[in-house]
């Protein structure tokens, strides 16, 4: 046994397997219970790993950053083959870095990017299946690229927060909201400072509707300055949502 | 009821739950038995389903060619969206077209197109796992694609074949055969009139030792000519092949 260390590590998953990724009872698969179940068997540590973002049940992640305090001596290559050889297929570790003790990978974090895929086809997709969301129905990608807009800067967003969640506050900043249509899969991607919860997934399933002419983009603007959750759109599917990438 | 009609189905599936396509005993799932189970859904027939190729276990397709007759009179566009509605989400069929009585989904190609993927990364994927086989180790593309041109036309492939197997005769010819690298993933898309038993996964295991210096490209074309099977390399896994479209 060494010294303390606080390792951060870059992970990727497929979701679809997971009750999320905060550990819940025994018994109930979950990101974090893999991770400190692999973690453990290569340290024999009981560590308690910190999240940038606690992502959901179904959603994905390439670039979640989790850190832990730990007392190997194992060079950072070695641990990351280590992690990835008894990590199950569904989860694998981008890499791992050793930083100052007081990196937090959630307080720390600056911004988040999370991206949310669409399959705007007539046929529901089969190999994509479990990370998109299969919406048959034509969009226009113009009228949600003009709603998204008034997304962007410091807003209260209380209008896109789950109902009952008990943030200190809603007031969030979203620095860049880019949606692209590449070829039937529409892209989704946003960053912000930080997302109440279901943020993502209920600004897109608004901006479904603004994209299916449901709703104006004037509509969706006073929503948003509303800060009214019951004007908002319906929350849209946990499989289509990955968080992307933390920055620090 | 009406008139006996032939339908063609192009189908596409995620071969990874199947034990491959065609129907086995009572109990073990398969691509066929999938399909024969919606039809009947749907039409109350049991109908006997051709392939154009019977794909191995853990083999995938976007293209797979079926047809069967049946007197239903359900328009094709409804038969489509009945199907999908009652398939399981790693099978969805792509088109259903009514085709002369003489069409077979075999017999009838003139020729075929696979797909091989691999992904030649550091890291072990984790959303594509199952649709490309993980090779870490480094790859010369060109030497690759310099061997590959020995295929091209026609050849006694027996070298290429499952040992074991017994087709009537092992001249096939390869029509083209495309090599690529997009970013990690390098895709291999062989055609040709028609293809021995494990003759892409056999043809993709020795190109791989010729990427990987372990095999020069005459060594290569030398064992194209020796009709011998103990000489070419490896049969490359399943999970990385992919039937991508039948011509006819």
């Amino acid at each position: 046994m060494g010294l303390r260390r606080n390792l951060k590590l870059i992970v990727a998953y497929d979701g679809t397997g997971y009750a999320g990724f905060q550990r819940q009872a025994q018994g109930i698969p979950t990101v974090q219970a893999a991770l400190e179940s692999a973690i453990y068997k290569i340290t024999r540590e009981e560590v308690g790993i910190i999240a940038a973002g606690r992502t959901d049940s179904g959603v994905h992640a390439r670039g979640q950053v989790v850190n832990f305090t730990s007392q190997t001596r194992l060079r950072e290559d070695r641990f990351l083959s280590a992690l990835n050889a008894v990590l199950p297929e569904d989860i694998a570790v981008q890499s791992v870095e050793t930083v100052p003790l007081d990196f937090h990978a959630r307080f720390s974090a600056v911004s988040k990017t999370y991206g949310y895929y669409l399959y705007n086809q007539a046929i529901r997709p089969v190999f994509n299946r479990n990370w998109g969301y299969f919406y048959h129905y034509p969009l226009e990608i113009d009228k949600m690229i003009e709603a998204s807009l008034c997304l962007i800067g410091t807003h209260d967003f209380k209008c896109f927060q789950a109902t009952g969640s008990s943030a200190k506050t809603t007031v969030r900043t979203i620095n860049h909201c880019e949606i692209e249509r590449r070829g039937s899969e529409i892209q989704i991607i946003i960053n912000g400072n930080g997302f109440l919860y279901h943020m993502v997934r209920n600004i897109v399933g608004t901006l479904i509707l603004v994209g299916s002419m449901r709703m104006t983009v004037d509509r969706f603007q006073a929503i948003v300055n509303s800060a009214e959750r019951s004007l908002a759109g319906p929350t849209a599917p946990a499989r289509g949502l990955c968080l992307e990438e933390v920055f620090y």
